[in-house]
């Protein structure tokens, strides 16, 4: 597909097709999110690839519980009849996991040591354009607990589970969300 | 542009022409960063467009600084002598600016509260491809202080510079980075 294309094709989908996703799909989606730029080129992140039955419904019931927390702690009402089945339905998950010492030099600064977390927030969206340039319906997804799912998928010490996204060919018509215009968001500083 | 030929194409220039870079071709990279996902669309980014040159050595002198420091406190040899010169010679610098108010759910999570600058960080990625797809070299540069250069930019009470960008047609013959291959990032739990 043409650049322009696939940016404005993405969107979030969360009901998917139970047709599996063919290898070599996969892997030209993860080549994508590897061409992704990080601090140093030091690449800090790995993918976690969940295919297995059993592991989605441990996830599935992890999110469940963070969802009726976070509903409990906002009160925002359109949480409470939220489904996340999508976590059981969509053939793979990704875990995106990001190495914090692999970092550059933003480690130097105050409140900073975020340049690994946003290289692997850059290959997500590396990963989330190459599904769509594929066919594939996408959903990032963050209403986890993090130290849950580390354990659940046995998560490396020291390394941390960043982002987790749904794949899968997409079988829900919502339509993509709208955007403020772009103008309203920007502001020059000209010569 | 077709998708994956941008996502190759793309890497990190530190030279740049002086030719101005077109209104409309500026318009076309920021409508690309506004097409990123976001927590609940939120939409948490801004943009600030910096084309006037005595701001310009305001944002070089500090990341100079902020250079200098790095320097000292990595004892890395190479930064020693690293220019940044880029920050003069780009005909436009973009500073990405987050609003913590705007993100998502993962505020209710211990330790998270990062939907926002995920979010901006997939605006910057969608930014550089947009710039590649359009013919410019661009770089997501990272030593900066920000509180300084909030300063310098007049950025809001409670929102955030998160990333900075500089944007150009590249003057640069340095050939792009190589990638471990895929593969030896990938962990997969089968069924």
């Amino acid at each position: 597909m043409e650049f322009f294309e696939v940016l404005r094709a993405r969107r979030s989908c969360r009901k998917f097709k139970d047709t599996p996703i063919p290898g070599e799909v996969l892997t030209r989606v993860l080549e994508g999110a590897n061409l992704a730029p990080s601090p140093m080129n030091r690449q800090p992140w790995e993918f976690v690839m969940v295919r297995n039955r059993e592991f989605k419904e441990r996830i599935f019931e992890s999110c469940q519980r963070a969802k009726t927390m976070a509903f409990e702690r906002s009160g925002w009402k359109w949480l409470g009849p939220y489904k996340v089945d999508f976590l059981l339905e969509a053939p793979v998950l990704v875990g995106i996991v990001g190495d914090p010492s692999r970092t550059g030099a933003d480690r130097f600064f105050e409140g900073r040591s975020e340049g690994y977390q946003y290289a692997c927030a850059a290959a997500v969206q590396n990963l989330l354009l190459a599904a769509t340039d594929a066919g594939l319906g996408s959903l990032w997804f963050s209403l986890f607990d993090r130290k849950d799912l580390e354990a659940i998928l046995g998560i490396d010490e020291g390394k941390e589970l960043l982002s987790l996204v749904c794949l899968g060919y997409c079988d829900d018509q919502t339509p993509r969300t709208t955007r403020k215009d772009v103008n309203e968001k920007v502001t020059n500083i000209e010569s």
